[in-house]
């Protein structure tokens, strides 16, 4: 849809629909909410209201409203969804898992240090053995440690 | 401040102040919007409008009000703080978090594995040596394996 050129013979975008006004060249909506997502507008408007949301796009430079917009749209449905907590719930539920997560982070580092030690020990126990003519350099068998780091 | 008993002896909630209204007993904005926070009221309004607000309010439980109000109140202020993505920033932000997190503990995991079956061969070379009369049982620096699980 071309909002640029938008005339009787376009249909109106989904915000100047929903509000039954003219969508006239320039409309603020028409770019964001085009008339195949009636949905989108609904939200917004029972969320935030037009007003709001008519002001806040003029705030904020052009290349950049439809990211808020998205935004505005990612908010309201959330708080459709959840009246409560919005999408502020979700950022809880985020926060809980990043402090999950940097724990088993932390404690499997920590298990990592012991195995590393462990190795270092483990090449004390080569070195001890090195003048022993044991059948420690002729295992079968060999270790990749190579492969850790 | 009791909002149940509002009276011209008590200062009106930040809401009916802000709204230059009277703040009457059972003003649902009260109980939240105490005089003392006025930017509280200020941010929500200026995002939601007080009549969004107002209609969210009256459609959720009371027990929940507080709650709401308050994730309402953190919402509009991010809103302030970064007009095009809001909450929804630190939304992104998190979720990123959690995906660098979860590859940092999976790699870990995978240097852990490696050290964990490393570890299960040097117990070979345990049992390789048993019978060479090594100094493999009397090393003076026994490693602490018991720790590692």
């Amino acid at each position: 849809m071309s909002c640029s050129s938008s005339s009787s013979s376009n249909p109106p975008c989904a915000a100047c629909k929903f509000l039954r006004r003219k969508c006239l060249p320039g409309c603020i909506f028409c770019p964001y909410f085009p008339p195949e997502d009636p949905q989108k507008f609904s939200n917004v408007h029972k969320i935030f209201g037009a007003s709001n949301v008519s002001k806040l796009l003029n705030e904020i430079e052009a290349h950049q409203r439809e990211d808020a917009v998205n935004s505005l749209a990612y908010e309201a449905e959330a708080r459709m969804k959840d009246p409560v907590y919005g999408c502020v719930g979700a950022i809880s539920v985020l926060q809980r898992q990043v402090i999950r997560l940097q724990k088993e982070l932390d404690a499997t580092n920590a298990d990592l240090m012991r195995y590393a030690n462990a190795n270092y020990g483990t090449n004390n126990y080569g070195l001890y053995n090195n003048n022993n003519n044991t059948t420690w350099n002729n295992n079968p068998n060999p270790q990749p440690d190579d492969d850790i780091h």
